[in-house]
């Protein structure tokens, strides 16, 4: 349907093997379908002989309908508009004709201007699906009635649970409800054991809230008192409600966007789509230079998961790339702009504040966020507070407006391990606290960006002094990268810190590829991004004791430890990854059903031999303590004899 | 010089770019040439045109004679022998006839059996440089001279300073002295910042005596303590001599060596000085199968870094695979065996109790160590007490006649989430602790193996149980993993838990590739095992405040601050990737010198903005209050005059 790069390149069409799309329905609103994913798997055969049904295992799952082989998407038609009834039916809202889209929201300086510059170099590939303008979208945008704020912090504070919320709290629960007996016991040790860990080391839970079961309740209760947003702009009813808070699953957000330098809208649909099937919660678009608002338009259509942005890189093209001449006018027209879009939830650098800007002078690495320099390069021109800072309670009224979310940028964040936690960066911080609780003063949703480049002793303190400052709003963070040394490898040097402070307490983790500091992410690094984030953010679930975590642990490890290969390679983050590397060593078919691993060879297996002993346990049925003390040399020889057998036949 | 599977592959001969081999003497043992790979660096162009010098940067190098361009080694001859004088001279060690080496070393009934196998199928492919057996190898066996025991352990208990412990002083001391003025400054900011979150954070230093300066004194008092190791086989006088031990640099281990199901001598030996170019510390060769003897007697011999094995893998295949047939005179006559080839640590998998072995029958996955698996098998075939324990006190004099150090096996380590701290694991922790009091009691040097599969939230109960029960003997740990849903990404679940155990007081971190789980690792998934665990072991180093490990981010931040591309590439880990991704994005030769990087494009770039921040503290001479008190329109004109004359240049 898109046009590819690389015809042999993979692409998001590809479904996920051994999966299907399901759907759970609402109870307090039965229309409601909350969406997984179920991968079945084979039956166990036990050593003797037995068969054991493997319940399906349901996850998460972020793809929309792009992941449902059931459902035809058009991608010139863009997602089915699944919350367009909730919205309306809440009556707080109005159609309005909305501003009218101009030549300079690309970037042009007339329509014969984009007419020329598009049929030539700089616009995308023509293919008979696609053109620069998404214009299939026909209905109007729509604001809040007069007076109105139509947040779901609003709903929230009011005891209203909406159909966001408790879609949220389906999806959120989500493994399913029968699962393997042995599943459950794993679990319930597991359990167990965080428990006494919990008691046994102070900070494990990290004063976390974990519920057992999340409710409809607790999710309304979790968003009314700040502490976790769902973005989901009123222009964007395409979107699979989600929510960002440290007592939810955790997680992970993948940047995209052109640049100047490279890429064409396609491509960049393309990566959001590539990126939701692997695991993004939500998406930013990036994206400076040409056709800003045409490729936004293309994503925001076709996007099952939130869209973020920084308006302030918009706005800086329309002034020509001259931060100096940006206007509190140009800025909140195109606040309006993308929020009639859709966009899900802004980036505003609101905490540059003039007198913070000196204390980076004397920085290893100074600033290294655009939209703090931006900012920082404006406010030094005009020695004038910053016009995000001096005008915020009227980008409050427009958030409210339209529920788009604040993400209040780090603009100062630091950019080495050398200005880690220093004063530019927690001066910022604290005045992010400040912002928050002005923006939820009008029923605005917030979370905090934080940073960037942090060694690992250094990283919790970011995560105490955010909960404390900012009203324990979620946190959104950079990785942090836990060392500098590494560019090409920054998805893991960061994936570290990411782990670490999901861990602590951040609610979500901005994705880091290998390309960071070198290039721009080509799909494979978006993958690797994602991937390793989708990693971070789970380690952190288990650390966290979230209930539903570990139950793909236990079964992609029932899988491993019972030789179901194909299971396990199913069960896995990146089936197609793992099937190939296990090919790489044992090509043969045989080889995927066998009772042996790759690592050891068919001759010995230390797998096999823990089969041996939970057979000799289970036939003597011996306790430890009956094992000491019975009478063993007789059966010693009994096993010597049948594992003999067994073993010969490997 | 040897056969290259794929001729289009990377090999270890081909040079890190801008790099020369340096060497620091000795001052007691002015003999001692302690090698470091020194990366020279561009001056920096300041704003105003000044040229600013950049010191070469001085890194920690594991590649031993074959990353020195002067040095012409041979791989049939293997390594200069450059502990063998200081070994002779301490007196106390002889040379014996050696155990005569037979076919069944090799996995053969009879010489006939080895040259007819090795000639078809199975052997390695013939060259003109290689064949099975390595045959340069003149010196005759060195051993203790009776009653002595010749370990660095014993030396140090003596107040002796070896040359090795001297080597080791300067080694770990490392940076140059010089070094920019900035960057003393860089150090000197974050030691400060360290010492404050020092104290605000409880457990942040974990106990670990980090010291301004590695001397020799302290080099020995630490092995004295068994708080470290330098693993130092006298058979093995190859190696440049590093240390194991919680106040030194965290290392890394890298496992190579074929199996039943794949693999070549050649491939082994190249993969070795592949992974020792890339930074592994230590070498494991895990080789199972045919050509034990040989392949490790190459690799041994052409070592830089002290070698590793697991003897029972070698001590099974005399057995024809048959675990029950083992028996200690087999297994002691391969420890032998390997000790006078030259082997510097054994893992030894002692801590695996007949009694312990119940416990596991309930696991989700069992036993997946193959050592611990190989002895559970014949325990409870015999149903007797392991002979690695009951014969403990034996293998220790075998060990302290060689200096081969124990790597003391977590047989029973868990292969699962589910299974992680459970009563398996700890209870053999424990008797770790037992064999580690009766390995010093005979001067044997000692380090213990751990998990494994470890959520975030159990490491630090790890580390701590391992600290009280091993007497703070290195510890030496799989990963951990942190999740178990990530096959083809392990390097990263495993990174995760490496670097954070690490932070927590580990030593040395065995590195995880890609294949864990999976297959058998190639060239690329060795380096990137090694690349994964050299960032956490770094990361690592940085939390615990090494003296000398920020030194390197600083120059690679302050040459990515100023836009010195190369150097940025050659100061990072792997430069041929840095430089790779850079090059996909802007691939013109002038990119690279250009004041803009790939993510922001030529027109805007946040560095860049930053360099105006400082040019206009500079110029103004304005401290931060300062600039908040001066009469500021003025400035805020010149400053917009200037800024944009630079502006308009980008």
């Amino acid at each position: 349907m898109i046009a590819k790069k690389e015809d042999s390149e993979p692409t998001a069409e590809q479904p996920l093997p051994n999966s299907r799309k399901v759907y759970v329905a609402g109870k307090q609103h039965p229309d409601l379908r909350v969406p997984f994913r179920e991968i079945s798997l084979a039956p166990t055969k036990t050593m003797n002989g037995e068969i054991e049904v493997n319940e399906p295992v349901r996850v998460y799952d972020t793809s929309g309908p792009w992941g449902d082989a059931d459902q035809s998407v058009d991608v010139t038609k863009g997602l089915p508009a699944l919350r367009a009834k909730w919205i309306r039916d809440r009556g707080d809202v109005e159609e309005i004709e909305g501003r009218a889209v101009t030549p300079i929201d690309d970037g042009y300086l007339s329509e014969k201007h984009a007419a020329s510059s598009n049929g030539k170099n700089g616009g995308p590939p023509r293919t008979s699906a696609f053109s620069v303008q998404f214009s299939a979208l026909k209905r109007k945008p729509l604001r809040a009635r007069a007076g109105r704020a139509v947040t779901q912090l609003y709903y929230a504070r009011q005891g209203i649970i909406t159909p966001e919320m408790e879609f949220i709290a389906i999806r959120e629960s989500g493994k399913t409800e029968s699962g393997s007996l042995k599943s459950e016991i794993l679990n319930l040790k597991s359990a167990i054991a965080r428990n006494d860990l919990a008691h046994q080391h102070d900070g494990t839970a990290f004063g976390a809230n974990i519920q057992k079961q999340i409710t409809p309740e607790f999710v309304r209760d979790e968003v009314a008192r700040g502490r976790a947003i769902i973005p989901a702009n009123i222009n964007h009813p395409e979107i699979e409600p989600m929510i960002i808070g440290r007592n939810f699953l955790v997680k992970i957000n993948a940047n995209i966007g052109n640049s100047a330098v490279a890429s064409s809208i396609e491509e960049e649909v393309e990566k959001m789509r590539w990126a939701t099937k692997w695991g993004a919660d939500t998406v930013m678009d990036l994206s400076t230079g040409k056709n800003i608002h045409a490729t936004r338009e293309w994503i925001i259509r076709n996007s099952p998961v939130p869209i973020g942005t920084v308006p302030i890189y918009q706005a800086l093209e329309k002034v020509g790339g001259r931060a100096e001449e940006l206007t509190w006018e140009i800025y909140r027209d195109t606040l309006i702009e993308q929020a009639e879009q859709g966009v899900d939830y802004f980036t505003v650098h609101a905490g540059v504040l003039l007198r913070y800007i000196p204390m980076t002078a004397r920085r290893a690495t100074g600033i290294v966020s655009r939209g703090g320099s931006i900012m920082a390069k404006w406010c030094l021109s005009h020695h004038q507070e910053s016009f995000l800072y001096t005008r915020w309670d009227e980008i409050c009224e427009i958030m409210a407006a339209y529920d788009v979310s604040f993400s209040i940028g780090d603009g100062l964040r630091p950019g080495s391990i050398a200005d880690a936690n220093d004063e530019a960066q927690f001066a910022e911080l604290f005045t992010q606290g400040e912002l928050t609780q002005r923006a939820w003063k009008q029923h605005v949703q917030v979370m905090n960006e934080g940073p960037g480049h942090v060694p690992m002793h250094m990283i919790k303190e970011n995560m105490e002094k955010q909960l404390e400052w900012c009203g324990e709003a979620p946190f959104y963070t950079l990785g942090p990268l836990t060392t500098d040394i590494a560019p090409g490898y920054d998805h893991i040097t960061s994936a570290i810190g990411a782990a670490m402070i999901g861990w602590y307490g951040c609610a979500m983790l901005c994705y880091v590829t290998p390309k960071e500091h070198l290039g721009l992410p080509n799909k494979k690094d978006v993958k690797d991004g994602v991937i390793a984030y989708k990693i971070a953010a789970h380690a952190a679930d288990l650390a966290k004791g979230h209930p539903g975590a570990q139950y793909r642990d236990n079964a992609i490890s029932k899988a491993r430890f019972e030789f179901r290969w194909e299971d396990q390679f199913n069960l896995s983050l990146d089936p197609e990854t793992a099937r190939e590397f296990h090919d790489e060593t044992l090509p043969q078919e045989g080889a995927k059903t066998a009772h042996f691993c790759s690592m050891c060879g068919p001759h010995f297996c230390s797998m096999r031999i823990t089969e041996d002993v939970r057979k000799y346990a289970a036939e003597q049925k011996l306790s430890e303590d009956e094992a000491l003390q019975a009478g063993m040399e007789q059966k010693a020889r009994e096993f010597t004899e049948a594992g003999s057998e067994i073993y010969s036949k490997a």
